[in-house]
């Protein structure tokens, strides 16, 4: 049955913007095709037809005259015969997806070739060297990619062609011992049970035929399971009219990027060999030279192809990475695609386009991905330092780790748990080795690819992670592990890259993050995209003025808690925690009152101008209670009846008495306010004194006092009465004009449920996604992610650990209702977020989808908000 | 400015059903004189009155002219003249809300007495001592309510005239004594610079004004507050004939049960004084006999006063309580309303009304309240067992405690956390002793009132209290108390009676709770009218028999954890808990499993017929940790070589691994059967197998099995689908038919805003609001409840401790989603809820109002439950 459907098109039929149905080479080829440029002739079977060959049985054979048509166009253009004895045409058959999977599928050069046509090629050719080499190229691929047959055999045949020959390289085998070779190769197909197809049309059918079914080899299926590519995309088969760069020194092969994919500087970069073939650039046997090379070799073509760079770059206005072959002095053009390029050339060549005219600002923002932000945030192992790789793994999860080797999952645990650096290493791991891979800095198996348990749970838990590095051979009784001859044991310092999988021995110097006047115009031409603000978190001047300096519009957290965790001050803080009388509390809050005033005048100093956003103690209380077992030490060196010993006795009662089942769901937050209210009014003091002082030479301050874990509407109204009375006074006092606002929180699902309450009292809501998603789930994160939590992240549970990607079906549900329950009551309310979801990109383009006003985050992760803040107002992530 | 509204109705003109606008002492009197009983003559001042006094100045101006006219309506029925010189009318003044406030605003009797018209009553009644001692009460009377002089004063003067007299009561004093006290009570009210007005008309308008004044004294104003009456209420005046029962043996004055309020018996029950005034009842000096004796003293008016007591019964469908006075052999009925009785009574007197037709169904449910249920299951002091009451507090927190008496609060907390029953005794509480106050049976203070820290913190925590027992004399350093001459020592031991505030020196035997037949039959009426059925949490055969003989209709929830508790399955549990790989955890379970199907063979069988809730396994997984120190001394006593040092060292580090900062957010629930799916399989193959055998054996078992703490859509289908497996497998190797359903609790906000996506293979929601309450709120309930919650609810941030009351607002925000969103994905998706708020009045009318199938409460709290769930039906709670 003939189909009446297209789904063969020729490259002048088709367009760039074909890329779902022609797949991305086909799409291409064709868009330049279409606009002139010197592509070999030849045609795209769709991606449709490839869903139709894997519903119906033989559908090959419905398009078959299709095909047979397309050829004779191709025959038309190409001015040559498919399988004629003269002059024949030869044809490559490629697989080309929507979306590029390198060397997932099949590929199939030189088809068309037979005993006949190969004559006729030698003598077309003039060259019958060159000739039967392609030809047994031919044998071997089909063989190997359409038959099946093992590739082994050819190889070893190959080689004792060389060892006949006297030669080293294949390309230096004579015609004669080629020929022979050809011969014995088809041998090796009968022996294997198969037959090589002489007629060409035959070879054309089953090579389409093995490009369709390459699409579900498990290879492919596993790739794009990881790269998330649909299963419906389909591959397109391209047929192209073979040209050849082998055929004498006006000939030649290359590749070549228009710009530096590692700097994105302005230039040809590439790569090039004169007479010689794109497989023998892959192979590496010859060293190919740089495009320059071309200029001076075949001036002509190299302006020639210099132009169509250029012209290509401005058609489809981003860098190429351009394959092109000289035959006999004519330049084709064999494929175009956007380049690859590290994230430093992403940056600068988004940037510079942009100042060309070539793209405009939102083209230049989407350029760059937050990954690449990211990447250029973090610390690198040093590029420029030397090392010597001992061994190199699968890149499982990206970032640098130095530390000491441990093999124990347990010691890994302990000693990371005290804050030494461990790297961990195992032959693989399990379930139950997560406390120990949570406490190291990152983890290097011998087994395992990029799916097993080490990579998932490392990339879980941000950790670096080189697995399946299999020449890794692990003495766990010993307590060492041997790379060939080196070996390495426990303690011996190892550094990890995890996003090249390589493994160094001993402390490689880490590449502090770049900030270059590039990135900054990125991500300042980002912010007039987005809608949405980046503030950070910061509790001290120095994190306030690195945030300034990363572009941060404001503090959305100050934790108030933090300040107090510095050693002169937890004394002080231990003993207001374990006061017993009011008059006890306020003396030590006295104390603390001035050392927080101190606080919040270097922080409103750093952020003049901008929005300062303090949260009230919200203290995790057994941090700061006395431990007992030091009471009980102490207590027994003491006089049993003296007065120290009481003392001590008082505070052991008290500190067993505030001691909490569960700290994270006790005496926290403005329970803490509402119960002892003088500690907010010490703070509130502090804060409304700095201010104040800073006001009155001039500065301008903004201060937005946030009053942590409220639930009710009761706490917010008795807390924004707290707060305003303190500030009337001492404003008034001061006799300055200050603005601020009084807010709140959302962390617990109640303040969302009942956010129009909460709002009428509340200026402006904050979400603390990090509690709000414990409290949502019933997830304490400290014993969350060291248990089950990595585990269900593998299982599928989650596809992304809802700690780093806010859940949008439970926690932004929540956050949904806050938002529109806040706004029905205070129209203007100021909404943001201000848990670790802030620098998360997905997480922000739905607080960007909500309306929020700002999301912040840690001071290291605002570029890479700002920009996702860019993209999520383009909607180029959602 | 004469006023054109009517603000002033005469007993004709009203209603019993006008108690908003006449009170409810008017609203009756006016009932009454419209059916024909003989009401003395008067009139209402409306409640609308009130309202306009406190709101216009001298508003009582404006309808002078209307009390006027309405005096002289009265007049013209009483045949008597108001400040007449001959058989003048006087007339009492009560207050009168619609609601009663026993004994909370002000009365005036005997008005209208002045020196001209006590001569002419004295005439007119043939009587001078009683003219004089009428004239006497209602001088001393005024001066106190209306004048606000010190009564101290005139009982001083009172006693003299005994004294002058050689008499010991009141009624004894002859009529000269009496002129001379009355002399002298003008000189004491001239001496506090106050002046008796001698015009009645004067006297009848400065009462009304003290009447409507009354409604706002602090008194009144606290007692509304506690119980929530309305300050929008406002209090209406009563002008009433006086008719009087001390003119000779014609004459009498009682009260009247229509049934026995102690027991409900359906008999006449009161007390009557021949020749008396109310006030000598009221006093106590003469003691009343039963009323029994009328009916010899003067059969005729026995025998009328019968026909109208079974008239008002009859008229207003519930038993009343009977104000009386006979004057000179005439009835008259001064007052009738709704009488109130004992628990026992309440159910008697509902189902012997319905018996006998005079209410229907929803009415005889209606007269019984959830707190009268709850009375009649709780163990109260026997109250045949004779004691001697030490002391009378305030009823403060209802309920029976025993216990030693404890006078500090860490001393309580620490002996009553190890489980000995102790009395917490303190001239008052404060926030720093709730530990004590929480691990007490009861609290006994010497200071503070109904509304003190004590009080509030023991509802709160449903412990009894009786406060304010000021005769209790504590001396803290001494560690005991005293009342009058007896001491109490630190240790003695103390019931306390919360509901009547009486305190009991040493042990007192408990009544065990009745359920007697008029209770069954209550009960299985409100069951007809209930939506909602009521079932039971019960873990054990015996625990579901108690639940089924108090008509529970199924069991929601039984937890299985439970059931490892018992001391010979601790021990197994633990070392399943502890083990490292799936085999030692398996050989476990194995003996777990014989167990587990034991538990369920005697459930199901207790239960046939009805459905089994069984929830699998949620523990708390610390609880079944062996304890490190425990461990460690273990370990001490070992060769440190040995292989029992390595397993004790195994197990050690076992217990480390899985301590949780929070237990509660931890590795619980249905985590456990994801990561250790084996413990589920064991629990559903003793489920499945105990079903089948008693399938067998001919009984119907029903069992819905639960998965606790699901969270996700992927828990709860993995989980569906571990069950179904297990089902499947041993429902077809029994060969039987076993219907059963798969379920979630709801318990994590998250279960309820993903509900749609559960719903898709959960066959029934149980809400469990202990846990959801602690998520929502972020409280965790073991820490909340003893530092901060008793705080709130003092403070007001609650109105009620969400953990005994749902909160609509957030908990019952999340269930509305839950069963919206369930039943958006399945219709008929079984909705329950299985949290202690199961067997909360206010929060089962709230399951109601959602439409939910059942509540779940302890079996004790299923005839409270089904009570309430007939109410919530009929609207009578909200």
């Amino acid at each position: 049955m003939r189909t009446t459907k297209k789904y063969i098109y020729d490259f002048c039929e088709g367009s760039a913007d074909m890329r779902t149905l022609l797949g991305g080479k086909g799409a291409n080829l064709a868009e330049m095709s279409r606009i002139g440029l010197p592509v070999p002739p030849g045609f795209i079977i769709t991606t449709e037809a490839c869903h139709k060959y894997w519903e119906e049985k033989d559908f090959i054979a419905s398009i078959w005259e299709d095909v047979q048509a397309a050829v004779a166009r191709v025959e038309k253009l190409a001015g040559k015969k498919f399988g004629a004895s003269v002059d024949p045409l030869l044809v490559s058959v490629r697989s080309g997806a929507p979306v590029s999977m390198p060397g997932m599928m099949d590929t199939i050069l030189n088809l068309g070739l037979n005993d006949d046509t190969v004559a006729a090629l030698a003598k077309s050719a003039g060259d019958e060297r060159f000739a039967y080499d392609s030809y047994r190229r031919f044998i071997q691929m089909f063989s190997d990619v359409v038959l099946g047959v093992d590739i082994v055999k050819f190889e070893e045949r190959l080689a004792k062609a060389r060892e006949n020959a006297g030669v080293k390289a294949d390309y230096q085998i004579p015609a004669g011992e080629l020929k022979k070779l050809v011969a014995d190769y088809k041998e090796i197909v009968k022996e294997a049970g198969r037959e090589f197809p002489t007629d060409p049309w035959k070879q054309l059918r089953l090579a389409i035929d093995a490009v369709f079914r390459s699409w579900n080899t498990p290879r492919a299926i596993t790739y794009r399971k990881i790269n998330k590519i649909p299963e419906e995309y389909g591959t397109a088969v391209n047929v192209v009219t073979m040209v050849f760069g082998n055929l004498g020194d006006d000939c030649g092969t290359g590749v070549c990027f228009t710009r530096s994919p590692s700097t994105g500087e302005n230039k040809l970069f590439g790569e090039y060999l004169i007479n010689a073939q794109g497989e023998d650039v892959v192979a590496g046997i010859r060293t190919p030279v740089p495009i320059a090379a071309l200029e001076k070799d075949m001036p002509e073509v190299y302006r020639e192809f210099h132009r169509i760079a250029k012209l290509l770059e401005k058609h489809y206005r981003d860098a190429q990475d351009i394959e092109f072959t000289v035959e006999r002095g004519k330049l084709y053009i064999l494929q175009t695609r956007n380049g690859k390029r590290t994230a430093a050339a992403a940056v600068r060549v988004a940037v510079e386009m942009l100042h060309e005219g070539l793209i405009d600002e939102a083209t230049a923002v989407s350029r760059v991905s937050p990954e690449q932000v990211e990447q250029l945030l973090h610390p690198q192992i040093d590029a420029k330092a030397k090392h010597d790789v001992l061994v190199k793994g699968l890149p499982a999860s990206p970032g640098a780790a130095v530390g000491r080797v441990v093999f124990d999952a347990d010691e890994a645990a302990e000693r990371g748990g005290k804050g030494e650096a461990v790297v961990l290493v195992r032959p693989e791991t399990t379930p139950d080795d997560i406390h120990g891979l949570f406490a190291s800095q990152g983890v290097l198996t011998s087994h395992g690819g990029m799916t097993s348990h080490a990579a998932v749970v490392a990339r879980g838990l941000g950790k670096p992670c080189v697995s399946g590095a299999e020449a890794v051979k692990i003495d766990l009784a010993a307590e060492t592990f041997t790379v060939g001859d080196v070996t390495v044991k426990k303690d011996d310092i190892l550094t990890l890259d995890g996003s090249s999988g390589e493994v160094i021995l001993g402390k490689m110097a880490l590449m502090e993050p770049k900030f270059d006047e590039n990135f900054r115009e990125l991500l300042a031409t980002a912010d007039k995209i987005a809608k949405l603000h980046v503030w950070a978190n910061a509790d001290t001047p120095e994190d306030a003025k690195r945030a300034r300096d990363f572009g941060a519009k404001g503090i959305g957290l100050c934790r108030t808690e933090h300040m107090f965790m510095a050693a002169e001050r937890i004394p002080v803080m231990e003993a207001m925690v374990v006061a017993t009388t009011k008059e006890e509390r306020v003396a030590q809050l006295d104390k603390l009152e001035k050392m927080q005033e101190e606080d919040f005048l270097g922080i409103f100093e750093a952020m003049q101008g901008l929005p300062v956003t303090i949260r009230l103690l919200d203290p995790p209380l057994h941090e700061f209670l006395p431990k007992i077992p030091e009471l009980e030490k102490a207590l027994a060196k003491r006089d049993p009846n003296g007065a120290e010993a009481k003392k001590i006795s008082a505070t052991m009662a008290r500190a067993r008495e505030l001691h909490e089942q569960n700290p994270m769901l006790g005496f926290r937050g403005c329970r803490l306010g509402m119960i002892y209210p003088e500690i907010y009014e010490m703070q509130a003091r502090a804060i409304f004194n700095a201010a104040c002082k800073l006001t009155k030479r001039g500065l301008r301050i903004i201060p937005d006092i946030m009053i942590p874990l409220v639930g009710t509407e009761f706490e917010m109204k008795a807390m924004r009465e707290l707060v305003d009375g303190v500030g009337a006074k001492i404003i008034e006092e001061s006799g300055v004009k200050l603005e601020y606002l009084v807010g709140t929180m959302i962390e617990l699902p109640r303040a969302a449920l009942v956010a129009d309450q909460l709002a009428k009292y509340a200026q402006f809501f904050s979400c603390g996604t990090n509690d709000l998603t414990q409290t949502t789930f019933g997830y304490s994160r400290d014993d969350a992610e060291g248990k089950f939590l990595a585990e269900y992240v593998q299982m599928g549970v989650f596809k992304e650990n809802p700690f780093a990607q806010l859940d949008r079906d439970g926690v932004g549900a929540l956050m949904e209702i806050a938002a529109a329950k806040g706004r029905s009551v205070r129209p203007d309310i100021k909404l943001g977020i201000c848990g670790e979801h802030g620098g998360n990109p997905s997480s922000i383009a739905f607080c960007n989808k909500l309306g929020l006003n700002y999301v912040s985050c840690s001071p290291f992760r605002v570029p890479v908000a700002r920009l996702s803040a860019a993209l999520a107002a383009l909607g180029a992530i959602k």
